[in-house]
């Protein structure tokens, strides 16, 4: 391993940033997590810059000799532009980001991306995704997004913007999403909106038994024992219900994976990947939508499209972003060499 | 223009066999069609050699002076085995159709792709999509299929299987496709079963019409008048029945037109391509039903993906195959080299 080959990996969220030293074989030497104290993005910026420092400290290895810093934002992003077109998690809209960073570290090589575009490429060069040239990872969390790799190389759109699968439409004329349209898959899939539908439901159930003077609701019994009241409603709760039998649990979730198992296999008929990783906080937590996903995948997608498709989970969870972060700041250096 | 710098292009169908002599530009300076007398793999590839020639001397030079020769076959394509592995209008399975066009030719750079790849390749070379890195080519005749530029390079996917649009589900358990599966948009939407279910639906109309000793249908008297039996019927009959007012044809072509607009929307949601581009015959023959789908994209794709896309048609027309097969041979050999 020759020391001048190292770089900074740096995953911006809207609660964290976090900071990895990680070598041309995307090993990580040392890391950072820092909570950001203020969204603004000066702030950001220098909170960015002592995070990444102190990842170095942790590698033991001085700032001054990192060859490039590469950053995944939780946002639309315009790569040559290096503007955070919009991360609603910070609250930015048009944020030229990578111009305050660079005021602050002027000889670093700086690169940026969108988060869900270099936890792909994580995954892709030392993940799940090792080996393949045509791959999908999806997460699934409050928000559903896909960062694409294709022929090789990471696939952004022609303006940063693709990927968006969490507002594909999947219900005509269905739930109400809050990016203003209708029937989108993260309307359904989505955490917090799976959520909020089992809270309803069960609402409703328990408004039924009332007007009956019923004690119980006549489904969602066992989701109301666990959550203690429908307002703690989560997806964990609703799977563990859904595993003891919980009608209404059971359901919803099935719901939500059947369409976000029509929505994965249209895309695979679409691009023939050769691996699609599925994974975030909603799938881990509910084996079950995830299963019924996998279903719909293996069930809708054109034969020849699954012919060649592995399905599996992402392997590295929080540290992809930062790994491939750095990994494409580097291919970012050798491309422009 | 360097007079050794020209190539064959070929586009082969299910019913003709097209080639022309293309400069490095994208200019066609010969060409021909024949009628396939056969299918053939042997006899299919006597009569691509032959068209070949023939466009050679259309063009006024050898045909050893072409320095490579671009296919484009109407199926599934392993590209690197150059082996056909379906073109359902051949009645083709696994032919190494690559092989057999070499042992005719064994000096002449061979390269093959789908008939949709190289039409794509033609109009981002020379067509609608000039200038545009990511460029969808969608056509919707008996089949649906789509051509899928990316980042400038040709997208076809892990087993080159990409593109498959028409095999999307966009209705749970709707009509059965040809493929197999229930609900697929080329069910709905591809010609040929468009036009069975405008003369399904107007023969249910004419039985219940008789059966309340009626003469006329309620709805689809004017498709009726235009096409004299339901037997006959085409999507060009059912846009001018809807242009005259006809019901029936108009609630088809605008629900295959919705139908075909989400499948775009969401293909725009996905991939943010620059260029969308709507041809092939039934798009060709049914402005209602083109206008129907790109008003769907503009309905449902998200903000940011609609941001930099444009919709038009191609503008290449049937030479599309032809100069995208060429211009694509072309490339592989400056890959080569």
């Amino acid at each position: 391993m020759k020391r001048d080959e190292l770089y900074l990996g740096v995953d911006l969220g809207g609660v964290n940033v976090r900071a990895a030293v990680v070598d041309a074989t995307g090993h990580v030497l040392g890391q950072e997590k820092h909570r950001l104290l203020s969204k603004e993005p000066p702030q950001v910026a220098e909170a960015v810059l002592r995070a990444a420092k102190t990842a170095c400290g942790a590698a033991g290895m001085p700032f001054s000799e990192m060859k490039a810093m590469g950053l995944g934002v939780a946002g639309l992003i315009d790569r040559e532009q290096g503007l955070v077109r919009s991360a609603p998690t910070l609250g930015w809209r048009d944020v030229p980001f990578i111009k305050l960073l660079q005021a602050r570290t002027p000889r670093t090589p700086l690169w940026i991306a969108s988060e869900l575009s270099v936890s792909a490429w994580g995954e892709r060069a030392v993940g799940a995704g090792r080996g393949a040239n045509d791959l999908i990872v999806v997460l699934v969390g409050s928000n559903i997004g896909a960062g694409i790799v294709m022929a090789g190389k990471l696939y952004e759109g022609a303006a940063g913007a693709a990927g968006e699968l969490g507002h594909i439409q999947v219900v005509p004329n269905g739930r109400n999403c809050s990016c203003g349209q209708r029937g989108c898959l993260e309307a359904y899939a989505g955490g917090q909106n799976l959520a909020a539908w089992a809270r309803d439901d069960l609402r409703i159930a328990m408004a039924a038994a009332r007007a009956g003077g019923q004690r119980y609701p006549a489904v969602g019994r066992k989701l109301l024992d666990l959550v203690g009241e429908p307002d703690k409603m989560t997806v964990s709760a609703m799977e563990k219900a859904a595993h003891e039998g919980d009608e209404l649990s059971t359901r919803l979730l099935d719901e939500a994976g059947r369409l976000l198992g029509i929505a994965l296999a249209n895309l695979v008929t679409m691009l023939n990947p050769a691996r699609l990783l599925l994974g975030g906080g909603v799938l881990l937590g509910s084996p079950r939508m995830t299963r019924a996903a996998i279903s719909g995948v293996e069930a809708h997608a054109t034969k020849s499209s699954r012919a060649v498709l592995q399905i599996s989970a992402p392997e590295l969870g929080e540290q992809a972003g930062v790994v491939g972060a750095a990994l494409l700041a580097r291919e970012s250096l050798s491309a422009a060499a």
